[in-house]
């Protein structure tokens, strides 16, 4: 059973408003064991409306559409789904009840244009929006089904969640759906498609395998589709252990979306504390774990030293070091690792130093060059890495490497 | 003249990757003076590439496509095109001149499947991807274009910068377009436009004013299209100095897409230093400076506080004051930028503690309760505010709260 999503909007469209309700929808929709064919921004306009609509209804079993159900002017989804309904509006008293309530509640008074939001397309069935005034309407034509909601993310959420996919799995009788995700690192996404290729071809039909790619790392996403939710399970199990004989050494964990999670679950589970001494990274790796909530149960802090001396008297770094080997070396990072790992109090430490770019790099240490340290209770690890010219291209795959890095010396504990 | 744009992958149609490059293409078109009628997210799939294509070339002059231009076997974005331009895949000299270059670069071999990356339909013209080494293929009939380009974020942007968007204006003749941007702070959207409504309504037609909100501040975008490029320079002059009177309070620079854009050009024309003590934004601050190349110039580093033993060790916040007042007060706050002033050597240092929630939140002291403390030459400046329960817009707005707090004093000086 497959699904589209048609955003309406006008801010979606110049780029003013990221439009994540597609995402959003469409994690809600394969969760659930439906396929999403194509998820469509237009503007809040008469034809665009409904060609895209008509279109859509053609290709996928249910379209689901967000946004232009706001009280003013500019809003006229209602106006068109009548139209292509062959429908008129009225004024539903449900829907009336639901915006006097929120209304009562916020303490407005009721002005006619806000009463307009109970006004919906006759042939529609009313879904109730407990968190806002805009409807809900759902509409069945030939044992399709067309959705009309609130572009607002959170009301679209909410009513994704306990209204609309419940009824369109009930609706379609889906079946079940199972993803795995593996993160590798330390491949490319070629030579890993060249590595697991055989592997690949002898999946069973029911998994299908997508590669994508994040700065310096490669999640495998398998997704299984059918009706024996046992045989899905049994079957993403095989593929899984199947895979470790061929690719295992690159597979640094399961079951997140990214490395700072697996990190973060890592080290959440494991009881340790972590600390980061940034130079290159400049305070990414720090944010990037602490913005996940929970952080504070492992980290205990970092240090971002971008100037040699605040290498030197935050972190420890020998200034003889910084003479005789330069901030982008083995030896610094490797002080910086074990003065954070020291000063902060932590079981672990990761250290960065680099030339990001564009504009720093020497022949014997081009712009790109990174060392990366993990230090830990069993000492320190350093790893030497050549990244590209693109400075947030660097900083990102630094991060990731510097993670997993962490992840393969936690795992070998 | 208008575009539409195809995003490709099965990764945004299942949600797993938020499609940013949507919003990010579109700001860029906008700003170039052209209109974006649609965008859609379409599956690695022949009939989906195929239909939309078709469908988009006949409502549209030019047809952007990311994606699928992988290495790997579900990347099929070039056979399609070949298939619609009835053309067939040669190997293309000038790419595989750049695919070399990169693997060179990184120092890997380059495979087969990698040389495949070379191969571009044969009607095509190549433009050179000078970040990666998927090829981007700009291709023409009857006056309309289509141009595809990889999906990753950061190769898109780039290509869409220096050459297509470039070539997009001198292909359609699209005239002169001028952008100005005023970064406004501390006040709210709504209010804002309740407050420049006259000046708005009165501004000449050839200019179209645009709201885009960033976490806690709102960027105004004044666009002048036109044939005559001085008139549109004298235009957009008048409008801004106009605006001043009514809002100049809330402005807190021009020229710049973000607020650490604009420290950071403040910061380096002033010849001052910067530090940072984070405990909230854990290092967010920091690594939104070092992402601008030449942060060198004036950063000096920071220290994300996460525990209040660094707060005490690598800052000096006095244990009485967080026995006495917490960790989240302007005591604490206080003491965090006068401490990293201090010891990282900086004429000015932010700070910020607060409870990013969701969970941490006191009765008195709610979930998005944040300290920012400024403090440089002349002293140091405190202001408490509250934010949200969401995590990240908490951490968004604590940093540009922050770096507006540091502006607004340097314009002081």
């Amino acid at each position: 059973m497959n699904v589209s999503i048609i955003n309406i909007g006008d801010e979606l469209l110049i780029g003013q408003v990221v439009n994540t309700n597609a995402s959003t929808m469409s994690k809600m929709l394969v969760a659930a064991g439906m396929d999403v064919k194509e998820t469509a921004v237009i503007a809040d306009d008469r034809d665009a409306i409904l060609s895209s609509l008509s279109r859509c209804l053609a290709t996928t079993d249910a379209v689901l559409i967000t946004g232009g159900l706001g009280p003013t002017k500019d809003d006229i989804t209602k106006k068109v789904l009548c139209e292509f309904f062959d429908s008129h509006l009225v004024e539903n008293a449900e829907a009336l009840n639901n915006v006097k309530r929120i209304f009562e509640a916020r303490g407005y008074e009721l002005t006619p244009i806000n009463r307009q939001q109970a006004w919906v397309p006759e042939c529609c069935t009313m879904v109730n929006n407990v968190l806002g005034t805009a409807p809900c309407m759902w509409f069945e034509q030939n044992g399709k089904v067309v959705v009309s909601m609130p572009g607002v993310p959170f009301e679209m959420e909410n009513l994704m969640r306990t209204e609309i996919v419940p009824r369109l799995q009930q609706h379609f009788r889906t079946g079940h759906i199972i993803n795995k995700n593996l993160l590798v690192q330390g491949i490319g996404e070629s030579f890993l498609s060249d590595l697991i290729e055989p592997w690949e071809l002898a999946l069973p039909k029911t998994i299908r395998l997508a590669y994508l790619p994040q700065a310096g790392m490669v999640k495998l996403r398998l997704t299984a589709r059918g009706a024996d939710r046992d045989l899905l399970q049994k079957q993403i199990a095989d593929a899984v252990s199947s895979l470790y004989p061929i690719a295992g050494r690159y597979i640094v964990g399961e079951d997140c979306e990214t490395l700072p999670e697996l990190v973060h679950h890592a080290m959440t589970t494991s009881g340790h504390t972590l600390a980061t001494a940034e130079s290159c990274t400049g305070g990414a790796i720090a944010s990037r774990l602490t913005a996940l909530s929970g952080a504070s149960a492992y980290f205990r802090g970092g240090i971002v030293a971008y100037s040699n001396d605040v290498k030197e008297s935050a972190l420890g770094v020998q200034h003889t070091v910084l003479e005789q080997y330069g901030a982008v070396s083995e030896e610094t990072v490797r002080q910086m690792a074990e003065g954070a790992r020291l000063r902060l109090g932590a079981d672990y430490a990761i250290a960065t130093t680099g030339i990001a770019g564009p504009t720093g790099g020497t022949p014997d240490k081009p712009v790109g060059t990174v060392w990366i340290a993990v230090a830990g209770p069993d000492g320190t690890e350093t790893r030497l890495k050549k990244f590209g010219d693109d400075r947030l291209r660097t900083i990102d795959r630094t991060c990731n490497e510097a993670f997993a890095m962490l992840i393969n010396v936690l795992n070998r504990k």
